[in-house]
């Protein structure tokens, strides 16, 4: 089957989300090879950190290696230059006879970025920065783009909640707003990232697992930060779904200094400001846990807490069919002061999810420091 | 060409939307004829009221009737059985020789339901209920069947939130959430009803027209209801833009009894329940006025008396791709007791519009009355 370049670069990003959850700190990368006919040859991703990458697991797949000569690869990202747990990319593909190579963007990475491309264009293949799919490409790679641009994790805010906007109503009540399949989807996404975050709230008002139950993550390492200022969580902790389901080890902490937490725990002490984290502080520290994706599923109070200080890259929010009136709006605790300085959603998709409708898109703030309060 | 039968059902479907804003009280109709090979033929619509209905109309455009013989005609609606402006479509179909008719639903008014297929089966025709696309044919037909079947007109609710629900800034501010794109969108939902709705504090805020700027509906004649229970807007009304578009008869204002208005103007007096209007009592007094279905374009308040009055049909929930924190929610109004007594949108639909999303669907209350407040 012939495929064009667009095609080709399409099927590359389906390969590389095929890794999602397995390659932190490494970016999701998908590849296709065309023969010179540009008919499909082989496809490939990176699937676990310390394994192959897109290009050389593409290249596994193809058991004919005559077709490779004037074969044509499409490659989510810029082919790596450097020699890392895998031998350089850019260097296995000079020595093949292909004929053109196409990548999405260029990598990020100040160790690579442009030297992959070098390194082909010196073997004397044609190399080509592809001109379209921009938005699907940086989507693929943007918990890496992130990571590498601003030197801190991805952070991801998940909402369920009903179509005018509320997470419970009034008394407080909130289970199952959203449908199993929603609840499924929120599965995988804990397991594409490397760390989920709540708030004591739905901590003690939920004792929620926080683990994957998507097969696919059922031996990933997902640990918990639990936000507790005060260390109201202590007490419950030991018998609590959280630690169920992992080590102490794994449930991050983060409390005022001085708090005294349970022995084994990680504890993270943080000082507050206006009687709340400082996020990016926190979301700073993760890294040196192995931390490079957030996903924060919690209340609306930390939700808002999160999009006031301006730290939400993409935002989930499943949106049930059905109506609950004057309830708890999952940005009850944000207030924005004019109109200009909403926060946008850029790239929104929307997708039927059972009988529910998922948004996803990536967060735009304006430039302007939100209040925490106007009353 | 051939069409399946399902193909040719969903095109008299979509023939039938043409007529929109234009039949009432009839009802939307569309219809397509194929030949006896199945071939498409001829398709129609009713367009006006006292226009041809949509088997004649469709009829109409063939040229070659000998290729009427064994033909084959999809209708959106059982055809009609009496004489009324228009000859019966049911007696005019028995004397061609087309060999079947299949309907999508049965009419629900009781002078004609049934009648039509017994005079096309006694004229040897075939005749088929069809059995797929019921809820796209109910909803062609939807003012009608509300219109017949509970014998009140048909509401619909707009609404225009941002992802978090809010149709406001906590300070009031509120223009423009929605893009250009909706905006141009509401200009043809205005045109599809017989009236628009709205409240004293959105004349007072906005000072809108609340016509139709979709060209399709320059020469139509568009009502509006204003929700004025104290004859605040009374003042206002001679210099407001609401009678710059339309005569001062077409202006319904709806007070308590004793209210002093303006001459001119249609004056519905209407008593109030706990500081409210008995919306059931005033939509029943619309159909003596020539309005068989009413568009809600209001703010929170209002839209809230509608739902929690369950006086809603169809909400059309207008999405910007932005958060405004907490402001004014678009049921702010109203408190739903527990989660099972959640207002429930039924084959909702969502569509982009511009940056924006549409959400419409079918709303379902459930059987107990929604108490005004809970505090």
């Amino acid at each position: 089957m012939k495929l064009t370049p667009k095609a080709a670069m399409l099927a590359a990003i389906e390969e590389g989300k095929k890794g999602s959850g397995f390659v932190s700190p490494n970016p999701l990368v998908g590849c296709v090879i065309l023969d010179r006919d540009y008919n499909f040859l082989a496809k490939g991703y990176h699937a676990r950190l310390g394994e192959l990458h897109a290009e050389t697991h593409a290249l596994k797949s193809v058991t004919d290696t005559s077709r490779l000569k004037g074969a044509h690869m499409y490659v989510t990202l810029e082919p790596c230059a450097h020699e890392g747990r895998q031998p350089s990319c850019a260097k296995t593909l000079a020595t093949l006879p292909l004929k053109s190579v196409t990548y999405g963007l260029p990598d990020p990475n100040p160790k690579v970025s442009g030297r992959g491309v070098e390194i082909l264009r010196a073997a004397g293949l044609e190399v080509v920065r592809f001109a379209e799919l921009q938005n699907e490409l940086e989507e693929l790679a943007e918990i890496f783009l992130m990571n590498m641009r601003e030197g801190r994790p991805f952070v991801s805010v998940k909402v369920a909640s009903s179509l005018d906007g509320q997470v419970a109503l009034a008394d407080g009540s909130s289970q199952w707003i959203t449908s199993e399949a929603s609840r499924g989807h929120v599965q995988s996404l804990r397991g594409f990232h490397d760390a989920v975050l709540t708030g004591a709230g739905t901590f003690h008002g939920d004792n929620p697992r926080l683990n994957s139950r998507d097969s696919r993550f059922a031996d990933k390492r997902l640990p918990v930060i639990l936000l507790d200022p005060d260390g109201s969580c202590v007490a419950a902790l030991p018998g609590s779904a959280l630690l169920q389901v992992r080590p102490a080890a794994d449930v991050f902490l983060v409390t005022k200094p001085g708090v005294k937490v349970l022995s084994g725990v990680t504890h993270i002490e943080l000082s507050m400001r206006d009687g709340e984290f400082d996020l990016r502080a926190l979301v700073s520290l993760l890294p040196a846990y192995g931390v490079h994706s957030v996903f924060v599923e919690a209340g609306a109070t930390t939700v808002s807490a999160f999009l006031r200080q301006r730290l939400c890259d993409r935002l989930y929010v499943f949106m049930a069919p059905k109506i609950l009136g004057k309830g708890l709006g999952w940005t009850s605790a944000l207030q924005i002061p004019s109109l200009e300085q909403a926060v946008r959603l850029e790239n929104l998709r929307v997708e039927p999810l059972g009988e529910d409708f998922l948004f996803t898109g990536r967060t735009i703030f304006s430039t302007r420091t939100l209040p925490k309060s106007l009353g």
